[in-house]
């Protein structure tokens, strides 16, 4: 396969030919030829479909899926020589089928055109990735729901601006991150539905006079139906930003919690232990251990999110319909795509393996008077009384215990009934961690079987 | 109603009190005030599933609830005086309803607090966002559908690099639009029904210990179910992420149709003529027309993906469950939907308004032989040529017609048959704008026929 | 002074007037009389100018330059009526000024146009924005100055990955944060000399053939010198992107302080103290100090970077020269410009008011064997031994003072020249936090007298 | 070379081993090897300095600078092995060294880490990008400047809203984008001078106890001086920020030009001519010319800028001194700059290639009575005429050579007084658009000789 006369595609009026410069910028085929087997697959149906309608004969569309499938083959067994005079993995196979099969590869092309193709082969590659997408979400969510199972009544503090807000479960905590990702696979299907739309056979933008069936090629790639407006369906890229979109509230989702794991392994936090695999140590100092992975995860919402506003920013403002602007597409998806499937799979493996220090856990929740809300809730609740006085009772109670230096269930009920002379000993079932995250039973609350309620409906859920 | 005092609510150990710059960066009533309405239906809901729950009583749940509809009727009427020291609408109106209502105004508070609070109002609001946005793209996708119906074979050109390709019809290309837009819609609703749960009582982080009535609060403000975590009801901002997601796609779209308008309106096109009530003249140039309307709409990209970014850099690496850096969230969606709402009510009137020039349009669509592509088809479908030679004839008829200074249709047959003597009469159907765009009978094609089976599907769709 | 009749400036071809969406997504003047102060100093200098190069009399300039002094009065009193149907801030000024001195106030308009005159008056504000900003970083630098002299040799742990690598000090850490602000410093200077030509006279875009003096308005509005282009002049919009460049990065320093300060001030860290001022509490959990000011800076970067990416998305693939997209660069320098001299005057306050916590910090840097390095060092230093020994040297050693429950310092020399008998007593030199820092006196080394260095020199360059 | 034991430098703690999940995510070699020379200039010049202050011998920085050169040379001949599993370019480096020269190899990383070796030869690379950034400018800027030289005169529409507003010159047309770019040159040279500090011997971050030279190492390596902050200085990436803030706002110029060199080769417009290097062509639609290069180069902004969002987002709110989320620096700097260079070739070759429709561009600037103000400032400026009178006279000799079909300066000197009596023969030194542009010789107008002025002043700063 040669690359000579390679330009002769653009007829003769070209004399000069493309020089360094322009190829450089011009040729896509250093990062779509990522798209070969989508490609294939496209031209594949399409065959079928022509062999099917009459518009080719039976035997040339045979001639075409073969050959095809022997490209196929060589790309993958890397034997395929890629031309950067053929600028792109379209002109790439068609020139290389060519070869394999003569004047029938030329007919290939009939009813439709390199705008209708370059859309669907984006789309199968982008729709793989949405697939791909919600499979690690399962993964990190099943790796989620172990963490949360184990450690239903573990009890750690609840932040808000990272203080010590009031004791929560462990199991709550990772079950947060299951809704979160939850949504994350909702969206992503919704994504998945809505573009799994055919643009083939659009052909350059106007639709054609050949009787293609294009029912058929839509059926046989796995697309729900036809794109109804031939000039939409070359000029869509919506299906690429909504991947991205998707893909960047998921990465954010990622890096909040990549945050609260490189915070929880500080040695000021203790909160869990990293695994070897997903760390990194120092030779002499035995203790460290830097989260390199939760690190490289938080940051991934930057290039996935950056991504996001490169596409953006090249649709803002461009003319129907095909314009080379959306070139530029591809990479950024790729890119997104890779880095997504790679924070999930990276962000899986911490999770399983991580260790919860259930000691250091419980000491900080206890930490501040995390349950002098129950206390005050308690003597609204339990005394009816009111607000103001509910508020000035604890505050006292809090002031007695931390005189004592200790925490309010040490508190005996004498010095308690010294400060309000209602107060009976029912109290002390509030009081204390694990009485606070048992007593939160509302739906959704920190309460152990709340949480386990939540780990089973969505155990089944993704049964 | 006076401010004095008001720092109060943080007891007695902020002795110095926030000074100007604190109050200035701290203080969200200068914007959360917004969310009044959504404020108060949040609170008379959670009143009467106090009441119904037994955790207060009839009596006092009514007094909350009609002092709540007082208050709303106050800030309606512009009676209200907010207060900065007071810091947001949650605790202006509780102040309020404390002067109006005395001591039953505490117990509102019962088995919420304000992080649950702001997240439902949030949410309302949003929602309220969604669905004037759905019912924005209606309206405009209507009057799309008006053009489309009208124009459903007014020829023009169909562009690629803003180079005439091939003519595709004046329904053609307002259908593309209905298209993207009929995916806005879509979106919208997706995100609707997934952003539909209510956090209410999900209180600080942790859920309740008090007998609350969940599912009777969501399905009292419209929710189809209650948050399942806590946790992260209190620390969700996917909302009003997915909101600025879809309203930055969309925004996209009107930008692209915006550069259209702006085009088309130029000396140079004459393609549209927009209506004097969305474009401003000049008194000594009666020709000028500026298209003011269309460029503010294309800029609206920008402001829209500019909340989207801003909000999307906050959530990043935020641990859980609330920090108050998600007090940024609302500025950003407030100016976003209106803008978008702006945005999509102007294309609305311009699109209602604008006139299709369509001599300018038939023009420019017969320009540069845009039919060569059609005489090659027919070459290869009727005279079963290859496509290579099927591209040597044409290049030689369009050399003749340029030569002669004339377009194809206007070549004779002997002309033709001069270059290869098996053409025929018949070629002539192919030929000529019209004829062209007659032919492309493909499903989603540009063929008047079809444009009108689509724009029957969408009214039926939009009825 | 009226809104009626107020359409006429658009000539009588507008038969039909704005409507009323038309006017919302048009008018500019409910954000653009943020720059009235400009607007008038602008058409002052240019007043002046026309009498002095003759294009009006003495009498009809002073008349102009007297009545746009009384506007100001007005606006600056509160007594002016802005009407949205004037549009913006050059229409209200020029009807009032009609009103106030009749016919002479239409020859203001001489040599210009509202095109170079909201260029003019957008990089006046936007320059005292830039002033302002090196002001307020000028104030923040100062402030830490104040706790690097104080903290010079206070001893901390230096984190990477958040783990405690090395010791370094108080000084030495709050002087990190003095270079990154010194360099924002640098940059807004760079951006204000880059900006500092004056658009005024550039007209609509062509110039004008009057014979106008434009050095004259540069010089009586402070420009360097005039833009050089009129078609550049009216349509750069690089001073606003440049701005938010500048404020984006400075943003993204405070962030990155705001989120120490928001880690330090959990009940986990507890290295500072933030004062009441600048944080919130509970009124019954007494340790509750909530970093609100913090978190509300680290979310600012979030915000002034959307304005960033709403302008630069904004200015892409906008034709010369002007286009009314550019409308939309105003609020996003206005809203980003607020925010971040809100966030620098909120830091400052912050820094100024908050105490470390010496004793934490100390007792965290001696944490986790932190000066093993400094023992390597000295081995291979001192002993010359080989870097691969001296790593195992210490790790022998590391362990031992583990296994013993110690520091290393805590070790004594029998022990130490157990494990390597070349070891001397001066190796209790290096070791303990404070004989490691004092160690390090490379240039920009975290010794207490280079970061006493450091604080003399930035001392003297904010003098 | 091998990878065997290669995970050894972690020390025996990681019995495990990285995985391959960790090892795709930790890894940089991938794209840091773009830095080997950078790091061999650095580790040369550190070598260097080690021998000058005797903190290695003589012979071993012999062999360490002789062995460098060794591997220098290996990689530029393609025959380096790189390994993932010794993860970065540094340690791929030092490895090999090691296997060249043997222990002394050791020596070398005394008195730095890898936190200040990467700084510094990230800092090394992007100066050389930012010196190709300032290189390329140049060439598009004289690109232009031929262009302006050589049309100075030539007419054509001034737009505002894409619509005629005035005739200008070609040449300064021309010249206003030699403004903008000027700009762009002075910001990247500003960015240089203000990162060229060295972060080398700032050590891991805390500076080093060794008697290191930093001033040695600074000037072999060209920086100004040594970074005064070692925390900073490891954990600064402002010029990699400033880097891409200052491509952006120039990839945004570029953006601009591309979008008016889109419409311009339209059939529409046909202002320019782009050359066939620089285009793509239809076999069969010879009118066809794509304008690629241009729509591939106003879609740049887009990933340039996305590459700013990314790393800006990156950096939001990570604490001192290094974190791992920082090696997602490098890649978004590498692509930003590669394609800002390709975008800068690029449109150099296009505008040097392309050529101005001087008949097409003339017509189209005196369309829509372009010169109507011209007239209107002629009634004011001779007459004395008050401002809404000229503009009435004006409107009614524009209507009547409306009415009449013809231009302005093709009226009668009597069809015009019969509108107005005073007009006189002097009028038509205004009229037509060569009068007008001529007539503006403001300081930056458009009048030939204020264009040719500029001409001159740029080619001299270029020269």
């Amino acid at each position: 396969m040669t690359d000579k006369n390679a330009n002769q595609m653009w007829g003769g009026r070209f004399a000069a030919g493309p020089d360094a410069i322009m190829e450089a910028i011009n040729a896509s085929i250093g990062f779509d030829q990522r798209m070969a087997a989508q490609d294939i697959a496209g031209s594949r149906a399409h065959a079928a479909m022509l062999a099917a309608t009459g518009i080719v004969s039976d035997k040339d569309a045979e001639a075409m899926r073969e050959g095809l499938l022997t490209i196929l083959s060589e790309i993958e067994e890397g034997k395929f020589v890629f031309s950067t005079a053929l600028e792109d993995i379209h002109m790439n196979v068609e020139a290389r089928l060519k070869d394999l099969i003569g004047d029938p590869a030329g007919r290939l092309h009939t009813g439709r055109s390199r705008n209708d193709q370059v859309a669907t082969d984006f789309k199968l590659w982008t729709r793989d990735q949405m697939d791909a997408a919600i499979e690690g979400l399962q993964a990190l969510m099943r790796a989620l729901l172990e963490q949360a199972e184990q450690g239903a009544d573990w009890v750690m503090p609840g932040f808000t601006h990272l203080q010590t807000a009031q004791p929560v479960t462990w199991g709550h905590h990772m079950m947060a991150y299951v809704e979160m990702l939850g949504r994350d696979l909702s969206r992503f299907r919704d994504a998945r539905a809505r573009m799994n739309e055919s643009p083939l056979g659009a052909a350059a933008l106007a639709g054609t006079s050949y009787p293609i069936d294009r029912d058929m090629t839509a059926q046989a790639l796995g697309f729900d139906r036809p794109a109804a407006n031939s000039l939409d369906a070359v000029s869509d890229r919506d299906f690429a930003l909504e991947f991205l979109s998707c893909a960047s509230i998921c990465a954010m989702h990622l890096s909040r919690f990549a945050e609260e794991l490189v915070i929880w392994s500080s040695a000021q936090f203790r909160f869990v232990t990293l695994s070897d695999r997903f760390s990194t140590g120092s030779s002499i100092m035995p203790q460290k251990k830097n989260p390199d992975a939760a690190e490289l995860i938080r940051a991934k919402i930057g290039r996935i999110f950056g991504a996001n506003v490169a596409l953006m920013t090249v649709m803002k403002g461009l003319p129907l319909a095909y314009s080379k602007d959306m070139q530029e597409d591809k990479e950024q998806v790729f890119d997104a795509a890779d880095n997504l499937m790679l924070a999930l799979a990276a962000m899986t493996g911490m999770v399983s393996d991580m260790t919860a220090n259930r000691p250091a856990l419980e000491a900080a929740a206890a930490h501040g008077f995390s349950t002098a809300t129950d206390l005050a809730d308690w003597l609204v609740r339990v005394l009816d009384m009111p607000f103001r006085e509910a508020h000035h009772v604890t505050g006292s109670l809090v002031a007695k215990a931390e005189a004592k230096g200790c925490d309010l269930p040490d508190l005996s009920l004498d010095e308690m009934q010294a400060v309000h002379s209602a107060i009976t000993e029912d109290v002390f079932t509030v009081l204390g961690v694990h009485n606070s995250v048992a007593s939160r039973t509302s739906y959704g609350g920190t309460a152990p079987v709340r949480v386990r309620e939540q780990v089973g409906r969505w155990k089944e859920a993704l049964a």
